[in-house]
């Protein structure tokens, strides 16, 4: 699997087989989204910015699963949708580079990446 | 751009002409992240089910704009920790196979992609 | 315990017995709290509407204690910032009330609360 | 307004005046009040656990009618549920204590409030 779109197709697949579809609406699907963002969240909540740089690879991998999981979400309710992520993404850092132009925003704390 | 790792090294310049990336901590990046998942969770918050399955254009676009948001911020936070989320992403749904057995689980809302 | 303010005296102590105040930094306990919240949308992301206001007894003991643990978060937040929880909030009602005129937005799931 | 029954009967009062209570199931309002939680969170995304400690006075009020919201959501929420939060709060601290006996967990970061 290498692609969006392959990963799309496998949780069809996923929600199909376990008869999931009629839990999936999208509203669920963002609330099951932030519920993994903050498992994700948990993680860093007493670590201090350093030590959240360098986490040890048995923490590292339990990170590695949470991200998989909003990112699972993600692509799931970005298909509900009917909405093309990759090509989102790009659009939306169009808007960002405009609003947030690197010669005005240079350093500043207060703008960095609030969109 | 097509690639995850395109996307990737895209946010990698976004951040370095910003001289944004002395705030993107992993710990930072996760609540960046946690924001813009709510930002989604705030389109459908006063929405049943079936309208949140039939937004109209403008919602639509809104919310793939947030989608595209946590996107942005989940590329850049598994960068910074060095993880590949696609490869992350395929060994969790083999994880979440082994746990959720699709004659197990099925048309079960208790189940329905808890993990 | 009756009062907030007891409430508040109780948390102090708590965290004082276990030397955890170095680790409640408010951008900590902003986060933590989060992730109280976040354990309790998990309780009701697959449920509708109907089932959420109808809890058994065991699912509705689990809900009183997430309310609990975002509550208890809240009010220590509050406390290290020195703002009065019950103070705010009754200000924040009269902004409500002037931002959402009951003959105004009555009825209408737009406006349900948004604040 | 010095009660939480007496905050629990002024927002009783303020939905039944703009017909909300029907928006006001507990899926949705445990939906709202995370997106407050997350309004929360993006006070201190950006800033230095130091800096979120010493705020200045108009981003301190920002923050106090944040802590409002989700308050607010709390308070409204255990009602819809019947729960008392009050009495909820003080069940939670003794789980807590037994949970996190000072002598064994002072100065921990592994356990500071995990719950």
């Amino acid at each position: 699997m290498h692609s969006l779109d392959e990963l799309k197709e496998r949780l069809r697949e996923f929600a199909r087989e376990r008869d999931w579809e009629q839990f999936h609406s999208p509203k669920n699907l963002a609330m099951a989204l932030i519920v993994e963002a903050a498992e994700l969240v948990e993680h860093f909540q007493w670590l201090t910015e350093a030590q959240s740089q360098a986490l040890d690879p048995e923490k590292r991998e339990q990170v590695a699963q949470e991200l998989a999981d909003v990112f699972l979400y993600l692509v799931r309710l970005a298909d509900r949708l009917d909405i093309d992520l990759m090509d989102a993404a790009q659009r939306k850092i169009v808007l960002n580079a405009q609003k947030y132009p690197a010669d005005k925003v240079r350093g500043s704390a207060k703008k960095a990446g609030e969109s």
